[in-house]
């Protein structure tokens, strides 16, 4: 039963892009600049104003040349005079950040041209299209938060483990002031890297934080596996190793190590795609630790699943569901309705255009962050 | 003048390993187990208990496939049936880690088997090849620094720049208490990413911290160069943006937020190969920031370079030299010993069987770290 539930859900996480075959592409604007996510000094890959990428990649010998990006397929890539292989992609991609890679010669490779990123359980190159509302994740003369690295120990899993928090600016200036926590978990795939680097949750922050948006509050993000980083091991999912890691070890490390407002009404949990997944199971089963609730393209919570609706609606302060209009947004308007009918504050977003990909993460988060801990 | 300073001492920082041809290998012990180093779940590449490095990697129509470890040449890979070119390399490798990449039908890319570190101005693959001495350097259980990436502005190259800072276990917990500072440059074609991932320099300091070994410091890694990425960049270079960057405006920023001992003799400098050159540059234009002075694999100070003996005398706590065997070590005693003689506190470092690698350069600073502030 469990595991159908999981399946169900992952159905849905997984749902890619819609592929619709479109004749009438725009004629391609000759006007590509190098992405913004290049490795230092790399022409290549570019992005036209379009959001048509083109690749240059050199392999003299080899025989074929592939680009994972570019709808169902990909986009193959010609051989030019010079030994370079070159190639635009065949259509315009979606605004945002998306993890691509090479088929050269049969075997999986990345761009010498692009920045690394985890997902799809490697180090994948990225690539970013740049979106009409980028303002909101962009890198301003503002005052800067930091993202510390902190290992910390775990006896469940017997080593040192790694989470980032996010602290903003000024956290060290009044050694007096404490802060809410907000818990935030990456996909599937990914690791407590992604939502620093694909996510710029940091950068969010800094902004929001900048104009006045919101109070400030901590970020803490770990790896929410603790074993199985295969797909196949995500159908025996159990949630309890990594809750243990969670909410028996890091919370308590975090609570003891940062300055903190440690109790139920400051502490939120959210996660994108099975990140979300893991929010929902991990905090429907520890009411008494998180107060708000955020899945970002990981599913909803509806009245009817709640078992305990008063305990539910004594303890939980807000429940946000959010995913990409390319997704099933359907869904999320009749969850987030029957949990504002039992009383509970309850909101959900769609991010248009976009896809199971990290703008729609980025603008789900942007949209969460003011909505937490508004007493 | 200044060039040709500069150019000799480039020559000298990047002579590379010996490379002599040597008939008679031990036979091959059939021990490997995957690098440290690899993504997660990956099985190749496999380093064995004699130093030699096994690779596979699925390219099946590729015509060739090469490994730039393994001597002048590198490692050619053989094509098995099962599509995957497999080698292992024709001699054992330096303990430590090493970067590397493949050659795939010409063009060049990284293993998919392993992770990826910023060196030779590209993310490069990286591998470990595990050090006799490798307990200094290991993740222990121990009480753990952090590893804080900080946005500073400068307004001399009109951006906001990352660097980051190693603060010691327990910096959080007495808001009274102020820290030393060591400033730690990184190579050519690496930047402020290195001495945290490849040096592990972090993980040093939390095993001395640990064993009593040293009086806990702040470490502020930043990138050391402004635009100069490529090295055709270097012959025309130009210590004053990147010192104008780190006397003018990140130590001031590290002095207003972190708590730092702000004054010259707790304030050091260090830095490897072209970070050494850098540091040597800055440190003795800026005598009344800097007390103590790092070299690793990146030249010398002699007494004869000196020009104001008595005001180098009066400022400077410590100048510490460091190679590895396989570089150049006969230049470092006498360098040494000039400054010796001239009654200031001077010291060498040769490390045993390593190249301009970052092995020479962990355990350099692992020796060091206990010289500073002394006080």
């Amino acid at each position: 039963m469990k595991n159908t539930i999981i399946m169900v859900l992952l159905a849905g996480m997984f749902t890619s892009r819609m592929c619709l075959a479109q004749e009438d592409q725009p004629a391609i604007k000759e006007d590509f600049k190098p992405s913004t996510l290049n490795q230092p000094g790399q022409e290549y890959p570019q992005v036209n104003s379009q959001g048509y990428v083109r690749f240059r990649v050199e392999a003299p010998q080899a025989q074929s040349v592939r680009v994972s990006l570019g709808g169902r397929g990909g986009t193959p890539l010609t051989k030019a005079e010079d030994g370079f292989w070159v190639g635009t992609t065949a259509r315009p991609e979606d605004e945002g950040f998306h993890y691509y890679h090479l088929t050269v010669d049969g075997g999986t490779f990345n761009d010498p041209g692009a920045m690394h990123f985890y997902g799809s359980t490697r180090w994948e190159s990225g690539i970013e299209i740049p979106a009409h509302d980028q303002d909101f994740y962009a890198l301003k003369d503002v005052p800067h938060g930091r993202v510390q690295q902190i290992l910390f120990p775990s006896k469940s899993t017997n080593t040192s483990r790694r989470a980032f928090v996010y602290t903003p600016p000024g956290y060290d200036k009044d050694p007096s002031k404490r802060f809410p926590v907000l818990y935030l978990q990456h996909g599937w795939g990914e690791d407590e890297t992604a939502w620093s680097n694909q996510g710029r949750a940091n950068l969010i922050m800094d902004n929001l934080i900048a104009e006045g948006k919101i109070k400030p509050f901590l970020i803490v993000m770990t790896y929410g596996m603790t074993n199985e980083i295969r797909f196949g091991g995500l159908r025996n999912f159990d949630i309890g190793p990594f809750q243990t890691v969670l909410v028996d070890e890091l919370i308590p490390y975090i609570d003891a190590h940062f300055r903190t407002l440690s109790d139920q009404p400051h502490r939120a949990m959210a996660g994108l795609s099975m990140g979300g997944m893991e929010t929902k199971m991990i905090t429907l089963k520890n009411l008494d630790t998180f107060s708000h609730i955020g899945l970002f393209s990981g599913g909803t919570i509806s009245a009817g699943e709640i078992t305990d609706m008063d305990t539910f609606k004594e303890k939980v302060k807000l429940v946000f569901v959010t995913c990409g209009s390319k997704e099933r947004p359907d869904s999320l308007k009749p969850a987030s309705d029957s949990l504002k009918e039992a009383g509970i504050e309850s909101g959900y977003y769609v991010s248009p255009d976009t896809a199971h990909e990290f703008l729609t993460w980025r603008r789900s988060f942007y949209q969460f962050a003011p909505l937490l801990f508004k007493d």
